[in-house]
């Protein structure tokens, strides 16, 4: 996953995407980058790493200009070298900047098009530099010295026909604007508002509405699944449904965790979901255990803290905060000679003892993806002294991989593919676990009185992958690249500096 | 307010260290710096930084040996450029090294003490180079070779004799043994633990027992009120009562703010003592506005949060979690030609705002300061829509400057400093302000079940210092170095490099 | 000026890449990069710096590939910033990354064609970056999915026709080899050769013979002007003469001051040049000042070193190396407050006084262009004590500018700009004043036996400019670019970082 | 061999210690110090690598004050980690700094001494921090808290009682000023000279006169042999002769080798010296080898060319610079699963083939040490085309280690070492093989007419050790320390990071 934000302004524009790039950090800590142009000049700056550290005082003064983008990129579906942040660009048609949260589920087809049709050189694996090229080549058939937002949105539905997957995209037209769009069944977030000024109103579009918020832009609404907004650098407003209308299904796991809860989603608060998540629950819990001997409800922080205590509350048992997580982030470092230290929960959370001690706890946490973290949180709870260890989770089974731009293992490795919840709860060594229902996580997160919604993407609980032509040899191709071993070949071979093999 | 930590073990330390200094690093993220001792040569790395920063690959490769020491910094009554990170060293007698959580208060009068005596040079403003000074001064009196833990403490009581204020203190004498000890009220506190290894013993001594947790370190109790315990490079435990014995009086601050809610201090849980105190404050508001109409109690993340939930429970009233803390820090860059821009609580905290919207709510916080974050955060509840904006303290009034460590400001800037209640609601904008009682607070905080404190260190509320000569002098020149305008000089002077003025 | 180099090996290229910048760097010290290709993917690494801060072990570590082109900046006509650092990069067609040493004297027309063409975003003032694109237009309009070394010289033969200028040039066409050209008069060098290996043999082609020398690789022959080579990825070598076929007319200042000594260009020696250049000088004085009354000749070093001795022999007279060059670069740090100190010439010599008590020293410089440094060196002189001063240059009065990528100042800072040598000697205060002539100095560089040159670029000298349509309008232009006031704005706005806006 | 600067001066001294260390950078470029005191606080910068990568802006805006000692450092006998990088600091009595050229020989002694009379610890191997230790016990001794130049003078006359060897050193006493003193031979360089400005004279001491010439300042003198300076906060200038008096015997490989050529040491010139060895070489060639068949001489740039020069006219041979040196520094960096390439010397000097071609060539050296870069050099030579290939050194045969300071080999690594004229020729390859004999090299040095040095340090060429008591055991142990292993090992461990370890 990650976070995109674009700006057209009245004045410089570095700091309010910096702001906008800060609070959308946690959609992705990996890396960071901004495009700002000034009189048709282009000034990019990325890298590795958080946004804090990306963008130091010798880049913010020459990231010029009233009109920009950014990026906060989470890894998707391939490498995480600092060639590989975003936005990226190319100079023909225009010169043009993108900044993609979501994945393409046609990559390797479009990578052959765009060499064999325009003689595109792709140099990473991302696809999001595959996307930038298939607009830039769409927009080079248009021909045009001075692109109209006609031309443009013309050369959009062409790129709509082409791409497949889950997108919310900002791109930088040099000199022109900023083209906004998001997938045709609205799976992944984009939002726009507006922001009047002395000279003038200005508008962002962003991943989450609490972008919008911390820079103080007022929400005008969320992007329509499909449809394409151009914000000229004259501030006009410029909009096409490129493709069918029909009401967003947004990706599920956006409740459930990645988004902020402060967030509102095609009207949706993630916030109010997340509570109704927890009554679900406890609903389920007063249903199928009616005689839980349950002492305390304690949520592994910090997202399920607010399912945890709508649970306690409608079970009517005390609530505690007895695991504390480390704010600052350890690390192990590998001294000449030694191996490396299997990284422990331990350097995440921390119990207080006597709120386990001689207790029945009722553990809580948002989603249970590979098992791991709840096998060891478990036994930190029975080391702790708990008497028995029951634990819920907010969202339904994680059985099939997910292939709209949300990082998570290959099936294999998720703890619920192909296994049943006893199987589940045997090897993370609970002595209960509870998984929401799908249609009650559906339900929770519906809103019928301020969002039209009423479906979503469920496909990581259910396997039905509502967009693009995903088929069992598309999962095995991406299993191959996301099992962990792979992951950590790859890591090995690109770090944190500068090099932007372009 | 600082964290240190020591540790004797039997293989390398460093990164044990580096690990205790993380799980501290709430106490301080100015600066950081840790000395180890290998072959009786010391090995040191210190800068202004999170632990995260200043400790990079390079350095511990370089950091070797089995025991060592480590502190991370948070400003105290001084300036805050890297040369005053911690540890200091001086290299005469022995080479010691001395990290320090706490205040002297009488530094003025030990500083001209240290040159006349023994024409020793102090090269920075920091108590802590005092200090080492000192307790240099003292075991070179002694004049051993090699010195027996015996000549050690006979020095320290001399020490004792010549300090004042509230401190925490581990000190590496190389070749020897790590040295620590706490002042003879035990306002700041001191803790040391076990861990059992193949090769022996391994002990670790720390400002919070949540290090030794992390660590796996067994905690065996808190360092007594004027007790010093000398950790030999043996492995052996030696200790002695320096000053009369008596129960500690630890800073109450400690259990309002400072501490992570998963610490023990003086056999008193953090976590239980908020808890406590929410229950008082409820208790309060029964009693003195039975009345009330709050519609909803809404935390200031994140300390009061458990205090809030205690509240809200009490009055049987939601609990929402209203404001969402931004985790990633926001930074306001100055351009060229530009001003700076007022920092806003908006960088910090975000409203939901249905939680706000027509409602009636009740803020909760640890405490109330300067007011002005308080008074922003009104602002930010009455524009999300709030009816009426209601606020608690945990803590009463502060009304008189910390001169035990906490780096509080000066009187004058102490918005409850010659005010009271009703004009402090005033100047922050609230529709009524309840203040929890100090007699409620100190109840809140006593475990007469496991702890035998009965006092504590009450300073900032009333004014009565218990360690120390503090009258008005010392009060006035705190002030003057204080004052929110002598803070910007003395930072615009320093920043953040890696010079080290000796 | 700049120093440029590519190479196709049989194994990893980056470390042969950094010894030929290296040998290069007197070219050029103020940017460098290189590119490498590995299986199809760039790698490419650019920053402002000398040659050995650019490229760090974690850098070279990235930069794979057996094939691969570098470049060292002089700054030329334009800014300086990291962002012009070379190689550019255009993706289209194919992936082509471009050095370049010279300059194009039609840019502004170029850069307007691109756009309208082909809609190329152009992002610097480079041109550099305004030739990748026209290259990489006109190998497009090829339309070749794999282009043949044939298509390749036919679209360069398009670019020729459309370039003017003095230029040499490497370029890197992803998956299919290195380009070599150079310019129709042969203005600025270009040398390739090969270096046999097990497993094949491999080239280079580079500004200068000394890189080949360095890295091992025998002296195949310059390039012919108009001349291109293409070595393709199975390191096969193809030829085409682009322009019609004549003799290069080289820049005469190459020969003076630019060049290595150890060079050869052309098939001439730098260092016989220079000696000859000696000579002739020599009887220049013999000629026209019979009866001189120097006591001793003494070097401005290094360049003119090789002329003095040889006019000291000549003339019979003692050699005194009077004059000591500080090897290590000084730096004037501007502290807050504090206006820029002059840079002295003390900074870069220092005088052995009684080389110069109570004599009559002839001081012997390259060239003289501003006249600034040769005014406080003849002071210098004085103050060490010399009786007379005076003063000789083995190139001729510097009245012109430079168009073809040597970065002189605009003609009104010139020295011998509208003046005569007696106003000159006047104005930088010597005794007498001898300039080479410029018939002598082409007679000291033609080499009838070696190399078939017998004329060159003296536009410098004598305004005659071969290539291009340098009209006043050109000129003035170029002046504003070139003034130092305009550097010093350019200067202040650009600084050494990361930062690449494409 | 080190550079060490002291300065007293009226204004801030930071950039004028700058200046002075790189113009004395070229006796080490290994690592570089600076302290300054302002307000009786200290301000310390040191690290690995040279003075322009050392000071950086940011830490010379801390470098406050108007006094200030500095340091360039050669690794002597010893490690060369950051962490001794000089000056060193003690802070009791006083605070003390120190700055040292040269070699204490009886270190481990002193380093016994200080920790058992006075407790010191010594964190480092090198002499200077015992050193330090050594002054800082004998000024405590004088117990005096306002020390007058009596005192220290008293002091310091203990100091020369315990230390042994040959050193130039500055020391600055934090409050009172700088003390200056060299070995009772005289054995290192130091002279000192002053600068009128507006508000008084400024003072500065160094190792060598060019370091007063390029800052501005008139020599005064040279330190004299067991004498010692102090140049106190007020401008006042005090001496005295601390040991008894007598005329200097400076070490000769100075002369040789290692000073500035525009230097002066003792009253005599390098430069006249180095042209006086090329005489008394040439006489050598005629008298011993009337017959010669030399063709050309050709210097081994830089060091050797004022020798070259002189033998060439004396032996009426033309001469050539036919070995160009790179002046950029070339790296080999060591990929992952590569071996490290032999360091050669191509990466440092570049033929002009023609000027050996066919020849009969005499190079021309200054000294040879190890013989394997002369071997390497006649290669080439060979490999050139040269017919017959000559070599001549403008020192004697160095047999014997240097114990003062001069980082040479272990004497089994000394190609002359117990062996002769022959078989050194036939190792290096060479065709004859010419050594300046020791008396002459010593009549070179010699001016009776401007100094009064009559003898020299020679222990190099004979072995005889003028100071200290250099026995085997001595140099056993010393080349144990220096043997190429040894050192490897040492640089293994250590590199240029920012720690300091006290």
């Amino acid at each position: 996953m990650c976070g995109i934000v674009g700006v057209v302004a009245t004045s410089m524009v570095n700091q309010t995407i910096f702001d906008a790039l800060t609070v959308l950090q946690h959609r992705g800590q990996d890396a960071a980058g901004m495009v700002t142009s000034h009189n048709g000049l282009l000034c990019l700056r990325k890298d590795n790493g958080p946004v804090s550290e990306v963008f130091r005082t010798r880049h913010m003064k020459k990231l010029h200009g009233n009109i920009g983008i950014g990026h906060a990129r989470y890894p998707t579906a391939g490498t995480s070298s600092s060639a590989e942040a975003q936005p990226f660009y190319v100079n023909s048609p225009y010169g043009i900047s993108l900044a993609h949260n979501g994945n393409l589920t046609n990559t390797a087809k479009l990578k052959r098009e765009v060499f064999e049709s325009d003689l595109r050189h792709i140099n990473t694996t991302s696809d999001s530099e595959v996307l930038v090229n298939v607009l830039a080549h769409e927009l080079h058939e248009e021909g045009k010295l001075v692109p109209t937002p006609e031309d443009i949105f013309n050369a959009l539905e062409r790129v709509y026909k082409r791409i497949e997957g889950g997108y919310g995209v900002v791109a930088l037209i040099t000199g022109y604007g900023i083209l906004a769009f998001r997938d045709p069944d609205g799976i992944r977030p984009l939002i726009y508002g507006s922001r009047e000024t002395e000279n003038g109103t200005e508008y962002m579009v962003a991943s989450e509405s609490v972008a919008l918020d911390a820079a103080g832009f007022k929400i005008e609404r969320d992007i329509r699944p499909g449809e394409a907004m151009f914000f000229d650098v004259k501030h006009n407003v410029h909009q096409r449904q490129c493709t069918p209308a029909k009401a967003a299904r947004p990706c599920l796991f956006e409740y459930v965790y990645f988004a902020r809860p402060d967030t509102v989603i095609d009207s949706i608060s993630v916030y109010k979901a997340r509570i109704n998540m927890g009554d679900m629950l406890a609903e389920k819990i007063k249903r199928e255990w009616a005689d839980h001997d349950i002492d305390v409800v304690i949520p592994i922080p910090d997202t399920s803290r607010t399912a945890a205590l709508e649970i306690a509350q409608a079970l009517d048992i005390p609530f505690r905060e007895g695991l504390v997580k480390n704010r600052y982030i350890g690390r192990t470092f590998i001294m000449p000679g030694q191996t490396v230290r299997k990284k422990s929960v331990r350097q995440k959370l921390n119990p207080v003892p006597f709120e386990f001690k001689d207790k029945n706890v009722l553990l809580v946490d948002d989603s249970i993806v590979r098992g791991t973290t709840s096998k060891e949180i478990i036994e930190m709870a029975r080391e702790a002294g708990a008497k028995k260890v029951y634990i819920a989770s907010a969202a339904p089974e994680v059985r099939f991989p997910n292939v709209y731009g949300i990082d998570m293992p290959a099936a294999e490795e998720l703890i619920a593919h192909n296994r049943n919840v006893e199987e589940i709860c045997e090897l993370i060594g609970a002595d209960r676990l509870i998984f929401q229902d799908l249609d009650d996580l559906i339900k929770a997160c519906i809103d019928e009185k301020h969002s039209d919604v009423r479906e979503f993407d469920t496909s990581v609980f259910n396997g039905h992958y509502i967009a693009g032509d995903i088929d069992k040899n598309y999962l095995s191709s991406l299993a191959s690249q996301r099992s962990d071993a792979q992951k950590e070949a790859v890591e090995s071979k690109s770090s944190n500096d500068m090099m932007h093999p372009m």
